[in-house]
């Protein structure tokens, strides 16, 4: 993997997928939100730590195939009964374990979000390529306003990211080589995996991922072909 | 399959998913559009004609294992093709083959399509039940306004409608319950497969699908929930 692609190839790139927890939306500050609300005398900061530390284990027990096929809502949910014990929650009905889980539903946009991809809209294919399920998308974008033209999702290609059937879903769904296809993400191991697939690739800066007790390393890695502190700034290098 | 449904049962209706072609754009009518620029010597409306004549047997050949799973881009280029020499266009080179079949994408929305589905959608989560791949109607949603929430496409449950894995398949997306989701299609036998699936159903008056010329009769039928002259109509009906 070189560094050497010229800056010039992404003029040619007519699709930007963008990865969404963490990239788009803040998941970590909408679920302690959620939390102040519905639960105040739990810790917000760590439930949303231990919540998404579940994540990963549960992608893997599927793409192993130790898990048959399940949606993230399931996952979530799964993770959510293992941890509402540790949290003094074990109580919770099933009516309030359903609207918890969706909270993944309700996240909100970082600020520069909205604007940044009307922007980028202007000239651009958007598209997501999240690992959350399609109805999780849709409810999310159609609350926090995200203009997608397109709701694409790991249910679509039924593999999880990094599996390259995601990244190359995406250049098949619009019949381009994947070199006109960009991965935009918060996630330097996304953007590798999309990028071992021929795909374009830029950063997004988002330090408070994990909250602002826990600032996160935005530092820029030469492999991508842009970096940018938010969609607005991607917006700009992009002359939209 | 009983009309006797009581209408308020639609009051529970959370998605609304449109059939597309000759439903929400016109397809005759933009390909007798481009073949005027294109093809000036070609009868369009004839044209036209024999290329959708083709569609239906095309998908069978599919649905029925003879072919293996082929996107619509790729049936409507086969069916292409084949009618070219009928048209004098069997010279036609490789490009301009590509471009008029890409016609597909540059659909014209009827007059109160965008209107009525902006009016929908304050109320509804709009999404595209067609048979349309997943790339076609992106770029036909992106060029003509198409406000879809998400864009759901036989390509997603790789089956072609009336194939109850289609109908299903969005209420399962939604993790919703199928009379919670309401076809709007301006063809009875779309409507009558997903009403035999538990779908909500509300028929659309076309009556120049197929061109003024060949006036199509737009009778309702009792089976259908509700029955509209247009999507602005469809939104009065739905207090939009």
């Amino acid at each position: 993997m070189s560094a050497a692609k010229p800056r010039q190839d992404v003029r040619d790139v007519e699709v930007l997928a963008f990865d969404i927890f963490g990239t788009v939306v803040d998941w970590h500050g909408s679920i302690v939100r959620d939390l102040a609300t519905l639960h105040p005398q739990v810790d917000g900061d760590a439930f949303a730590l231990a919540w998404r530390e579940g994540y990963r284990p549960a992608l893997a027990r599927v793409m192993s195939g130790e898990l048959g096929w399940t949606l993230i809502d399931d996952l979530h949910r799964m993770i959510l009964d293992q941890i509402l014990p540790r949290f003094g929650l074990e109580g919770l009905d099933e009516e309030g374990r359903r609207h918890l889980n969706r909270v993944w539903h309700r996240l909100d946009p970082w600020a520069d979000a909205v604007e940044g991809l009307l922007r980028l809209k202007r000239k651009y294919i958007l598209c997501s390529l999240s690992n959350g399920n399609l109805g999780l998308l849709t409810r999310m974008a159609k609350r926090a306003g995200l203009p997608w033209d397109c709701v694409l999702s790991a249910e679509v290609f039924r593999a999880y990211k990094p599996d390259p059937a995601t990244y190359l879903g995406v250049a098949r769904v619009f019949d381009l080589p994947p070199q006109r296809v960009m991965l935009v993400a918060a996630h330097h191991d996304d953007l590798a995996g999309a990028r071992a697939c021929g795909l374009h690739t830029a950063y997004v800066e988002r330090p408070l991922e994990f909250g602002a007790a826990r600032l996160k390393d935005v530092s820029p890695q030469a492999a991508n072909d842009l970096h940018s502190r938010s969609l607005l700034d991607l917006a700009d290098q992009l002359d939209c």
